[in-house]
């Protein structure tokens, strides 16, 4: 099914869908962020929310049901609290699109939606679970809300999408070389975003280094660096700092002004930098992640090589009993 | 105005409140997290957010308006940009409640509804901001759900709650001094928690450790633990563990036995042990956080004395312009 076919299985059945949420574990609930932050921002008839698999399980919230619309995300397709929440919400009537990497797996289940994708080096951002979620609500928005004014700059921004991260990921290969020289051998760092980016910043820490790396690291939103976290910053501590282009744009350059002030070990990705101008202004705050995906994947293959600990290295994940 | 004359303020020429937002920053966006999981988990009526005060000044949500409720919490009273979310939320015709400590600020505003607040040590935890939330809430739910069943729960709870919290404290006091005993060098740490005390791990690492200890640390949603964060621990790693009562225990359990089984340095702070079994089970996950936010407290109190670092000593916030 493409998106406008799914759009209108989505509707049948239903005058509308009031509420979409976005559940995963994870990486994959990284991936979904982007979409509840377009939902939260963008629609005036669907409230949204984000909300890791199990909690979703445990605490079901309350408007959960037949006008509900509901992303779930599993790379394997067998995450058991995701696969018990797309259950969960399939019985309460909810229209479910499950997506995943996995054919064979619990969530390619056609008493759902499954979308099955491919995660090769040569499969278009939009064919991935980030761009699949945006062409989803893109088509429903035009479906559900007639006043709806993005369509277009959003379908123009998936056509782009791809070919900006290739031009980012070749552009900062050698500075993800440099900074993993400079920093491989650090203890810890912090790694900021805003808005749509918070989750890319989150997902930065928790997957790319944290679970594939080993390494210890710390998330923050920009806006609240300045309500707490900011008194440890010195000239000792490291941050990444992923500057968004959007409106956001102003929290992080809040921080950057300040780590520029007194900070001296940080390291700024930034949006204005690696192709998102090329994406209408009224929608791009929603790209920034598949860029900022794509830079956590450069950096943390640059201190893999160069810490000789492979990406793919668990202890736990797969290996033992949890 | 107490929180009837309050819920009849918000209902004055509205029909009902549809929509619930949770807006400030840092420590006090914390304490506005238990009400939104609240919201979330029992209004049939309502939807919530949680959104820092910036975020929600430069990408204000769609809903926002006539029919909106909006929390502002602001300890100081003036911090610009929820001052600035509070007069965007008054000005779109919400009814916008400010709670502030302080008399002589921006919050104390009769446009809105100011709740002054006092933070010593003899007022009862039902006076403080997350107290003061859960019996508007309370109300607010009698008010506009006929078949909302846990008022009465809720209402006890809240009478309870600050007997709770200082037997709480009184019996964790030689805990803590063991565990700054133990501890104080850590350069590191993860603090854990789910449900509604999401933020309480939250405001624990940003505030009480990050803000007034110049101390690193991370802090991780137990659900979120075992993808990805959990391949870093091994024996050398240090983890505060925030055990609720409620449905969402599962998920801290979980993490527990993760801990015993391949970690030696964590500190578990059980719910379990410190009172609030007489709490009652059908609304204990919304007290939590008033439990462990007094626990963050007494921990970094114990860590401030044994680390000689003050509390209140700040190199940048209300000391540089930033």
């Amino acid at each position: 099914m493409n998106e406008k076919e799914m759009t209108k299985t989505i509707l049948a059945g239903r005058e509308k869908i009031e509420d979409v949420y976005f559940v995963a574990c994870g990486g994959s609930l990284v991936d979904l962020y982007p979409g509840y932050y377009f939902v939260r921002n963008e629609s005036k008839t669907m409230h949204a929310d984000w909300i890791t698999s199990k909690e979703f399980v445990v605490t079901p919230p309350t408007h959960l049901g037949k006008t509900s619309l509901v992303f779930i995300c599993s790379h394997g397709g067998n995450t058991t609290e995701t696969v018990e929440a797309a259950h969960m919400a399939r019985d309460l009537g909810a229209a479910v699109i499950t997506m995943t990497h996995n054919p064979d797996s619990a969530c390619n289940d056609d008493s759902m939606m499954p979308v099955i994708y491919d995660w090769s080096d040569h499969v278009s951002e939009k064919e991935k679970p980030q761009g699949i979620v945006l062409r989803v609500l893109n088509e429903l928005m035009k479906a559900q809300e007639p006043d709806y004014i993005k369509y277009d700059a959003v379908k123009d921004g998936l056509e782009k999408a791809d070919g900006i991260v290739r031009a980012a990921v070749a552009k900062v290969k050698n500075r993800t070389w440099l900074f993993a020289e400079k920093y491989y051998k650090e203890d810890f760092l912090y790694i900021m975003g805003s808005g749509a980016s918070y989750a890319a910043a989150y997902g930065f820490a928790i997957c790319s280094l944290q679970e594939m790396q080993w390494m210890d690291c710390c998330y923050l939103n920009s806006a609240e660096y300045f309500h707490g976290p900011f008194e440890v910053t010195d000239e000792e501590h490291l941050y990444i700092l992923l500057m968004s282009r959007g409106r956001n744009r102003i929290m992080d350059e809040r921080c950057l002004a300040f780590l520029e002030k007194y900070g001296k070990k940080y390291e700024v990705i930034d949006a204005d930098e690696l192709g998102l101008e090329m994406i209408d202004d009224s929608c791009v705050e929603y790209f920034n992640p598949m860029v900022f995906y794509a830079m956590s994947v450069a950096y943390r293959n640059a201190l893999q090589d160069k810490r000789c600990h492979p990406t793919d290295m668990r202890r736990y994940m797969g290996v033992v009993e949890y």
